[in-house]
């Protein structure tokens, strides 16, 4: 027999205050996501595999929680991602919906495993998605909503991290060379900043893109002396440009693709100070209509649960002690000005763990 | 392959309104349940079957939907109903928090399938429980509080339905005559209403049970006739006297014990003018700590889907569409006075699907 209360590893409960600091921080930065057009969507928390997995990276696709469905005997799995489910709905039920479509989402996914760093298997994600543009335009109003949302939660000092996930397949269809290196073979070396390598290969024309990694203005400097596409370069920087107002530390790390390997021109990670991990993502990436059309989107999603360990979302209210036989009315007076209520339902009840205790018509601090 | 968008029987995307309804919903009542001191608590979605199905009638553990961990190859499940999770953390976790302890849930539940009435396999379950007393003092606050939660999120012309789950048994080991018919018989014949099997077995002193369904002050009346142990029959009074300037309609179905197997002394149902289903269920039941020793608990689930089908929860909030160029603090002003904004992110965005557009300083409504 298991112990009682055990739980599998990488799942756990959250108890008070982290439950209502999580549902806080959920609620707050919807609201944002609202305030700005987008609407809530609610897709359910087991699909077929094949179609949840079919919007996954390889490598995410294995970390799927899946089981035989008894009524339909296909594999289902638990959602590990919601943005995937979005897209599907965008090109599916809501297909028809004015473009752009602002959609938001907020809920759990799961995993089959957690990591060594961040070892839950249940996560709560939020998120919003602009469905039919990826413009600079759109991705200065996307982030820009990010931030809005971060910053309402309570999240300190934040930083952008902007990626180019196209950037090097760009140029090497441009015709940089790249001597005896193919693209893969770049791609790896690049991603390991790994110089020597590079010059070996007789590719260091990509050289400079290691350097180009860091504050943005001056890693777009150093980008200026490659021959990007034409206009490639100008939509980064006045994504730059525009994010300039928010004053935040924003940086450039032109090729880095981990994780990025769905999103088309830009990706983005966000950080706080303080906060461990990367607090969420996002870039433009490409949804395909049944049909096979593309259609052009942009979004990110942040992971709360680092913000409720930091114990953001958190809020301290009075808590009132009402003895036995007061007033129904007195109550309700005191739950509207704030103050939470614990009605005493027995003789023996006491005010433990109250902050006050109402007294001839009075809330009375405990010491 | 499978058709694009094809979600498995059972599971479904909640779109706008629809989704964000369900989440006004929870806020809303959840706020009611923070406010009388209920305290949030997130147990994970999945947990150990074994665990999970400890605390579910056998019934109910059928229903659970499993798969094997690929981490620890035990079976874990989905969870289909949050209480139990509740219980087991007040017995662990916090088997030292001061007593009665107050706390809320709230998320997502599934099912391997849904009935013929009500196929979906997902479902939204919030409640609240006061762990450590199951008094009628207790009794009249949890319902009182349910009815609170539930005016909140608008439903109309509630009604409660009492069920006194283990009064056939009380009433048999007290000695009230059964003929032929042992315990199960009595409660099966009892719950079919058959007044003629029950006097063939000779067990006609338990017919007046049938009659005593109806409006509960006459119920009441007619019990009164049966030898029920002392004080049994002025607990049920006093929680009925307790609730009426609620101005509710209360209902007594003494017999009644279909999904009420795990409650001890008194179980309820809460019903809404024009909702289909029940929305709410719950009543008094012992939890039991790891050591074997019992403690008395009394709460209710509320299942909302069915309010949000029944149009409850959508509020309407105008739409201004912002011109590109609309600097950043006019649209600011607008959502502080309560707008949706939508700011145009290219030159041929339409305010296609907002009711407002701003024009010279102005929301003007649109035709």
């Amino acid at each position: 027999m298991l112990p009682p209360g055990l739980l599998p590893e990488g799942l756990r409960d959250r108890l008070p205050p982290a439950a209502e600091a999580q549902a806080t921080l959920t609620a707050t930065m919807m609201a944002v996501f609202a305030a700005h057009g987008h609407e809530r969507v609610s897709p359910p928390l087991v699909e077929y595999e094949e179609s949840l997995g079919s919007r996954l990276a390889s490598a995410q696709r294995r970390e799927l929680l899946r089981f035989t469905d008894p009524v339909s005997q296909h594999t289902l799995a638990l959602r590990s991602d919601i943005t995937g489910q979005v897209g599907r709905i965008a090109v599916t039920r809501m297909a028809a919906a004015p473009r752009p479509l602002r959609l938001s989402y907020a809920g759990p996914v799961l995993r089959v495993r957690g990591s060594q760093l961040a070892p839950e298997r249940q996560s709560q994600q939020i998120g919003a998605e602009l469905i039919g543009l990826d413009s600079p335009a759109a991705a200065r109003a996307m982030l820009a909503l990010a931030v809005e949302a971060l910053l309402a939660a309570g999240v300190p000092d934040l930083s952008i991290d902007l990626t180019l996930p196209t950037l090097v397949a760009d140029l090497h269809a441009a015709g940089l060379p790249a001597g005896t290196a193919d693209l893969p073979t770049l791609q790896a070396l690049l991603d390991g900043k790994d110089a020597a390598s590079l010059r070996a290969h007789g590719a260091s024309a990509y050289e400079p893109l290691i350097a180009a990694a860091g504050p943005a203005d001056a890693a777009l400097a150093r980008l200026a002396a490659l021959p990007l596409p034409a206009g490639r370069l100008d939509a980064v920087a006045a994504v730059v440009a525009a994010l300039a107002p928010l004053d935040i530390s924003v940086t450039l790390d032109p090729t880095e693709r981990h994780g990025f390997e769905y999103q088309s021109w830009l990706g983005f990670s966000l950080f706080g100070a303080g906060l461990p991990f990367e607090i969420g993502r996002g870039g433009s990436y490409t949804l395909l209509h049944p049909d096979g059309t593309p259609e052009a989107a942009l979004g990110f999603s942040l992971y709360i649960d680092s913000l409720v360990e930091a114990g953001l979302g958190t809020t301290e209210r009075p808590r009132v002690f009402l003895a036995l036989g007061t007033p129904q009315a007195e109550g309700e007076a005191l739950r509207a000005q704030g103050f939470i209520t614990v009605a005493a339902l027995c003789e023996a009840c006491t005010p433990q763990g109250c902050t006050h205790i109402y007294e001839a018509g009075h809330a009375r601090p405990l010491a």
